[in-house]
């Protein structure tokens, strides 16, 4: 497999590089950007997947988010991959912003056309982890995941089906119950049919109720975000879940912040300090 | 004048907004963005101007600096004009990166048809800081200003025609000595015309050797810089003007940084700490 580098810079003493490939899972070529901190130029460093947000590509969160100050200074690797595969030939993909490019949702479609591209999940929790233990100063036995909306979906999702594999996980105003609410559901029902069933797989509340996940949870959750009130994002039932499980959440509720890279920036301190604890022991 | 508010977002605990409104100076709307740190819901703060670069608008530095976290740390308020005034029905003025839409260079130009709007010196200097007086919790006796790039030219102008009215200066990449590289020479010639005294005005170096300025310089340079290498940028011609005039400047050649937001938001914490010394006292 081919890495195609598309930019190169120099950050707090480190580089963000942002790479092209084809992926198998996708069937399609795959975008990420990644930054590789000063510690690893001479040992393996732990790994942190950020899952970005519907519209968002793989540049979003590393030019807007202010994380590489942290990631240097814990010795982090962070991996960002796009939200979908791109111009992939089927029809309508970019027709809507909630469904199709830039809107994966991190779930394997079953549904044709989908299914022949739309394969976000496998990609995230398969094949770009062993590509970058591959190709980069990454120990692959530490990682740890967090996400935006529906990143942070998909990154409670990847960890609740894979305890074994990240150590930790967090989000800021995650769609918490996409089988619950009209950007999930939508969504839902185009990649993987009518049949619900096939939808509790991929839904962090649900799946609360039967993983092994037994780590803390850390979500930041803006009180003044619009999604929130149109009950897109129900942290609510995510707390009810985590009750029910007695799985410790710490849910903050940040008054007068929005769904914004300015509501993320000015927590993702926290976030990658609470990972580090995970990452760095 | 009537200021039109076209976002709000909390960030550290105080807010990004951004603002369109008549500019007299420039006879057209111009945009620019605040950030107030949270001490500003109590005191007057000092505002610290930052210029950008060409292309850019100003969303640029607010979005991608991530200096909005020392902002709040040290209780100044940024603001951040756009480059220039936009769809002023100019002929051309769209047609290059390098010279009208974006690439204001912060002079007022004294060419037809240029003079009817880019009067962009005049609008940072004398009608933004009195907007900002006017309408936010700023304390007008306490500024400085930074830049980028074209930015960085327009700092070091800005501060070394008017020391009374600012009381610091740095800048990141700046094109040290317009009169003597390719970007400089077409911008001063389109808006200030062919005569090169004129140019003079508006050369941080020429300045060096007439201005009452006499505080210390802050600049940062990547060494990676492809702008550097293309004699754009010329931080050599501004040591020597320093070292003539034996005005203490701190050029930091920084190894390995090219001429973005990746460069500058490794060391805006610096500049931040570096104006907080003149504004917080």
């Amino acid at each position: 497999m081919s890495l195609k580098q598309t930019a190169r810079h120099r950050c707090f003493a480190g580089t963000v590089e942002v790479y092209q490939h084809h992926s198998t899972a996708c069937n399609s070529p795959m975008a990420f950007s990644i930054y590789l901190p000063p510690q690893a130029n001479t040992e393996r460093c732990p790994a942190l997947y950020f899952l970005s947000g519907l519209t968002c590509t793989e540049a979003n969160f590393i030019t807007k988010a202010g994380a590489q100050q942290y990631a240097a200074k814990y010795g982090i690797v962070l991996v960002v991959p796009d939200t979908s595969p791109r111009n992939t030939g089927i029809a309508g993909e970019d027709e809507r912003w909630d469904v199709g490019t830039g809107a994966g949702f991190y779930v394997d479609a079953i549904c044709d056309p989908w299914s022949r591209h739309y394969r976000t999940y496998s990609y995230v929790v398969e094949e770009l982890p062993q590509l970058i233990g591959r190709e980069f100063a990454v120990d692959s036995n530490r990682q740890s995941i967090f996400g935006h909306s529906m990143g942070g979906h998909g990154a409670l999702v990847c960890a609740f089906k894979n305890p074994d594999r990240y150590r930790s996980v967090s989000a800021f105003a995650p769609i918490c119950a996409p089988t619950q609410c009209p950007w999930g559901e939508l969504a839902f029902k185009t990649y993987l049919g009518s049949n619900r069933d096939r939808w509790n797989a991929y839904d962090a509340c649900e799946l609360l109720s039967r993983t092994a996940w037994d780590r803390p949870l850390l979500i930041d959750q803006g009180a003044a975000d619009t999604f929130l009130e149109q009950q897109q994002l129900r942290p609510d039932l995510l707390q009810q879940a985590c009750e029910k499980r007695q799985l410790p959440l710490t849910l903050r509720m940040q008054e007068g912040y929005d769904h914004s890279y300015y509501f993320i920036s000015t927590f993702v301190g926290d976030h990658l300090e609470f990972h580090a604890q995970y990452l760095t022991n």
